[in-house]
């Protein structure tokens, strides 16, 4: 995996303070743990109205924090005041999202000038142990 | 596009029953508008606390909410009893999701035994008129 | 599905010109059939030497030529000299591909300035009969 | 990544056997380089006629290896007379496929005992060094 060099020294704040403008992440519960040049981490503790049918946690919700944390590993590369937008992204869905809590883990895999493309994965923790749930690749622009 | 024959007379009050047990539909304020053998429509209230740093919609809502739309349409096809997995599915974001509030429309493309193929549109409505923001085409398992 | 204006008057004699570079295309038997502002279909013969190992046209082929179909739809609508490069697709493989010939139909989905978003699919003839045997959705990125 | 137990012990041939049969890998100049539990490697020379309209590889030939490549990775894990079908894969291409030979490397993210999941990627050779061009998550149906 590369190394990547941020173009903006004050990344982390631009991406925190970004995030905390997320509302809908802060009405999922979600929080920023890790902020790295090309790298985010994003956690989110389980909560029943965050369910589907069979008490996991919606898929669409495991999605969204996935999906933000590829976008703000993406920002991270921007220079100063750069904007990233979700174009597109894909996800499998490998196991009920049952856990404890829910880890996002994305990472830029490609930073173009115009296009950044993204990896993400989410796991559930239970028991102390964690496990892979799904997994997102992700096509995000930087806007200007 | 095909016309679907369900195998279950009782298709619609199934799929009623299993969204109305989706949480994290009730927490967004989805709700459940049409169900015809193959064909899901939900409807969602804009709302803030759902809102991404730039005031749209959160893309991982939008998902969400097409997603849920593709698996009951999935889910109007299959025999009593019959359950749907989201297996994987990928989101194309058109358009910033602007509006009062949005249309998530889905249809079955190709009814298998044990997958279903569907396709997913959110439209944003604003003013009275009525925009594609987002398509999707998601693949679901028939569980049984 | 929304109507085109093309920016360019002369947009099928630059997308053919373009076509007809693919070397790949020729090297498979794939023909452009009918190019229209944000339409474009192809279409593809049965060939042994094309096949998977159950003896159906390989899954990569199919996709060669829809991926070719959208990037072609998307190329109508850009001003003279425009040219588009595939960003990214998703392809649902619906049945097996078996036919004497194979068409792969595209049209643009939502054109933007620098992304343009296109769904692709692919049909079998067998018998005078036309069956879909694949759906793309695809990004297309517009390069000045 | 996980360490994979091959519930064949003969899946080598078998994967080996299957891809003979792909007429389509052999017109394209494919070849089966490294087949291990969960992890296949196909080389792919260069070659002229598998170009698109500014002489790389086609994105199509591309993704048709990387496909096969994802395929025979969870192939090798079903158990003796396992069939490996794709159900659908997305594909994003990073860069420009310029180079003198190709390899696709697949290995499996999750074994399911219907549904495969499958991360491929594509590497172009230049000059002696390898550049990242795709990357492919697909979902494979295990037919027995």
């Amino acid at each position: 995996m590369p190394d990547f060099e941020p173009q903006d020294p004050d990344y982390e704040a631009r991406v925190r303070a970004s995030f905390a403008r997320q509302a809908a992440m802060a009405t999922v519960g979600a929080h920023l743990l890790r902020v790295a040049p090309g790298e985010v981490e994003i956690e989110l503790p389980f909560r029943e109205d965050l369910t589907q049918q069979h008490g996991y946690l919606h898929a669409g919700v495991v999605t969204a924090v996935v999906d933000s944390a590829c976008g703000y590993a993406a920002m991270s590369l921007t220079p100063p005041g750069g904007e990233v937008l979700s174009v597109e992204f894909k996800i499998n869905l490998l196991s009920p999202a049952a856990g404890e809590r829910f880890l996002a883990r994305a990472r830029v895999v490609r930073a173009g000038r115009n296009v950044t493309v993204c990896a993400g994965d989410a796991f559930a923790l239970r028991d102390g142990r964690e496990k892979l749930v799904a997994t997102m690749l992700a096509t995000m622009m930087n806007v200007r």
